[in-house]
């Protein structure tokens, strides 16, 4: 299991968008640990295929041909996402299975909104 | 005026979840950018001090007081986030006043939404 997401623990950082008030300084420390995660090319790539993958999971060995990579690095970029809560993976026989979490996409999807667009929160 | 960002020019991204099909090599690489730029958390402390800021915009004379660094570091911070696409400048007297430009978030939050919560996209 990753280690579990302090932001999506945090319901009045879930859903206030960015833009209302300003952030305090742990949460914008939890905050810019996924972003970061996400501020790669290829972990990006990643995702997506993860994602759209049939039945929302996948292995390595269906993520390698994508890309001109090792399969360590591919990996690593793995764990990274793993270690930000954005992914989980499962070990089944020979093969780890990954799949999104989608309440830490969620989360920053939320916290991006235009205050317009989000739901109210309780302040 | 920052660079025009060219993922919130490309419809078939904008309001496209990550999910629901993989993402090009060119996509990831602007996608990334962006993420990369909000993955720091001054920046993304910035960010939320501009936004909420009365009138929807601050100058570093507005922002400095809420860190423990020098102007220089602070200007440093608002330069990539200007060059990320994600806030604006405009320099009226002595001092430059910065604005979040709601597109770009709009697009990345969008990006990061379950397909089911997403408006329709055409293929």
């Amino acid at each position: 299991m990753p280690k579990q997401l302090p932001l999506v623990e945090q319901t009045s950082l879930c859903c206030s968008p960015l833009m209302r008030r300003p952030l305090t300084e742990d949460q914008s420390v939890e905050l810019a640990r996924v972003f970061k995660a996400l501020g790669d090319p290829v972990r990006l790539r990643l995702l997506s295929l993860i994602a759209s993958h049939a039945g929302g999971e996948a292995c390595v060995c269906d993520l390698t041909d994508a890309f001109d990579l090792t399969g360590p690095t591919i990996s690593h970029h793995l764990k990274v996402l793993r270690e930000a809560g954005i992914i989980d993976g499962e070990r089944r026989g020979t093969w780890i299975y990954y799949r999104v979490l989608p309440t830490t996409l969620q989360t920053l999807s939320a916290v991006l909104m235009a205050p317009d667009q989000a739901a109210p929160v309780t302040p």
